[in-house]
């Protein structure tokens, strides 16, 4: 039997608890012994909750027995998380998260720490969910030089952008039916800003990569700037908009990674995944293209994720699972701008100027009736510096990468 | 330094010479020790083939071989690969295969002797090619009960499909295309009559729900019935026509396992897994619905698989994987007939004969002008048995399982 305690009973924390107790059958035979949860920590009061009589307030007990060899934290956010984990796993606990913030920002430094104490710092739920895609990359696809890895890593921008599509509504009025719906919270900065998603493209690189890149290091733009008529303009060319996180691996080991809204063209599978579900993209040297796809939110698949990494720590409590990386280099990292792509871009003004500003583009036709004053077009590929100098010279609305 | 056999020098065995040397650095970092290829076994002759010198004709010296800790069977089939699988596993050491045909005619056996030897027997590369799917089961899903596995597990019937779908080809002239773009083989039974699919949806069932199901228990059904009719239908309801294998779980732990045509829902995701590619759905009780997609097959896909068991099995020469599951046994599979489904069917009759059998069904409305005979519907739900015996009271033409 392997005890562990849980830190923070909200949704994951209480998923966490559901899961292992539903499916304990799974559970015990997965990780060969039966999983206890001996504590559950939070600063908060549950009465009648059927766990209540093991919920503690003070962390320190939970530090201080020795029984405890796996710490599942739950809390969320790099304040308490960050110190509670780097007790744990100072006091030789392996620790088992889905807190993207924390593995994003501290990650290095917490499995440098791991390391040293011979423990694992496990974090599946903190990208995509419950969607297996960190041990994929670690283990499955350790035959391969990753050379890039992108996708749909958020799914309330994922839910609005869908719906804009599917029902012709503007931004503003399709977030509003998504915090509705329960999709997107009351202060959706987070999700719509595209900080979350920079986190877990961050998680992403640093796995993929062997190096960790820190969420300030990332140019993140999220999804206000898209609109109605850049979505029907997409859609006219055969391309779906899409927000993707991507981390390029370039031949000369420099790394660009970088958060945008995308045109996706509808014969990559990318495109196809909806509403509040992620897909992720590995492309490695030998594998080609490999997607995974599925929920990457919600209370019981993040616990699934979760579950799924206190069995492998269970299974491995007296062994590391090189989860590591070196710390982030300044130098190795190749700004977004020096990276080349088409460009879709709508701006005020005539074709003409375009073709002065723009040279040679591809023009979408405007829907008959309808003259806006906007043109909008797809470049010849061109870096990000160079579309920028274009931009500059003209009233431009709005301008995304596109992806085949 | 781990010292390994490949057995078999064709297509797959080369690829993963191709992907240890070429990939070296990935290799011996995530293994944690160089992996050197000792013998590559294959009775033909390679001259002037730049691993010629690790080429031998005899087996046992790699059998003898105390330095040689894992071997590679690539040769395929179950004769002679079955015999060098066995006494490798017999004489302590790991094998890693991507023969399907093997794991699912004889993994329980060899799994079982692996775990009386305390050795491994890993299979990554028998399902899906490259695509990460065997160990995502076994261990990030360990969490969850499996309740259905399903998806599109053959490349070369799937190429064939998307063509029909695109071209408006015939099944027969869509054949020779793909095989003359090297696509499907000059012989192209096994692929086209479902039985490929077959042998990996037995070796997934096994490892979802714990029990060896056996090729022939399972009832196959291939594409050749399949025609631009029938496809042309399914797109005017919002469907799209693949060969799926399927397994399922039901409550009672009773399995059901088969392989056929489908109409898939354009709504699911595995309607947009096109050409040769392969999209596998995972449902748990705890994450939902996760898909698995990309290339099913391939030298260097394939390789990416096997060079990745072999690292899996490098990591841990000294301790099993815990890939093994219990026997068949025939009170355990629950007859494909007992599954209820919609149905869409196309008979020669007119649709009041068909309301007269089928009672209340939906129509497909025939293409204007082409009337040939051919009245094509949805039914109700009912179980295969149901079906088929209204099946036999009319001109049935076509007859397929609807997923949405």
């Amino acid at each position: 039997m392997l005890d562990i305690a849980i830190l923070g009973f909200g949704t994951v924390g209480s998923g966490v608890m559901e899961v292992i107790d539903q499916n304990a059958d799974m559970v015990t035979q997965n990780a060969a012994q039966e999983i206890r949860v001996k504590y559950i920590v939070d600063v908060r009061d549950f009465p009648g909750n059927p766990y209540e009589k093991l919920i503690i307030k003070d962390f320190s007990v939970v530090e201080n027995d020795p029984d405890v060899k796996v710490v599942v934290e739950t809390i969320g956010g790099a304040g308490v998380a960050y110190d509670f984990t780097r007790r744990s796993l100072l006091a030789g606990k392996s620790v088992v998260t889905s807190n993207k913030e924390l593995v994003a920002t501290r990650g290095y430094e917490l499995t440098q720490i791991a390391r040293e104490k011979g423990v694992n710092y496990l974090f599946e739920a903190s990208v995509g969910g419950g969607i297996p895609i960190i041990r994929p990359i670690t283990q499955c696809l350790a035959a391969n030089r990753i050379n890039e890895i992108y996708g749909i890593l958020n799914g309330t921008t994922n839910f609005i952008l869908t719906e804009m599509v599917k029902n012709g509504t503007a931004f503003d009025e399709t977030l509003r039916e998504a915090q509705a719906r329960g999709y997107a919270e009351a202060n959706p900065e987070a999700d719509i800003k595209g900080h979350d998603v920079c986190r877990k493209i961050c998680i992403l690189a640093a796995l993929c990569f062997g190096r960790h890149v820190y969420p300030d290091q990332v140019p993140t733009e999220g999804i206000e700037r898209v609109t109605r008529k850049d979505i029907a303009n997409a859609a006219k060319i055969g391309y779906t908009v899409k927000l993707l996180g991507r981390a390029i691996h370039h031949e000369d080991d420099k790394i660009t990674v970088y958060v945008a809204p995308h045109l996706v063209s509808q014969e990559n599978l990318v495109s196809s995944v909806e509403g509040v579900m992620n897909g992720i993209v590995v492309r490695g040297n030998a594998i080609g293209d490999v997607m995974f796809y599925g929920a990457g939110a919600g209370k019981l698949p993040t616990a699934s994720a979760v579950v799924a990494d206190i069995i492998d720590a269970a299974k491995h409590i007296n062994a590391r699972k090189w989860l590591s990386w070196a710390d982030s280099d300044p130098e190795s990292l190749l700004d977004a701008g020096l990276l080349e792509s088409r460009w879709y871009v709508r701006v005020a003004g005539s074709e003409e100027a375009v073709k002065s500003v723009f040279g040679d583009v591809t023009f979408i036709p405007a829907d008959p009736g309808r003259a806006d004053g906007d043109v909008a077009f797809v470049t010849e590929r061109m870096n990000g510096k160079k579309a920028e100098t274009l931009f500059d010279q003209m009233a431009v609305q709005s301008a995304f990468r596109i992806i085949d």
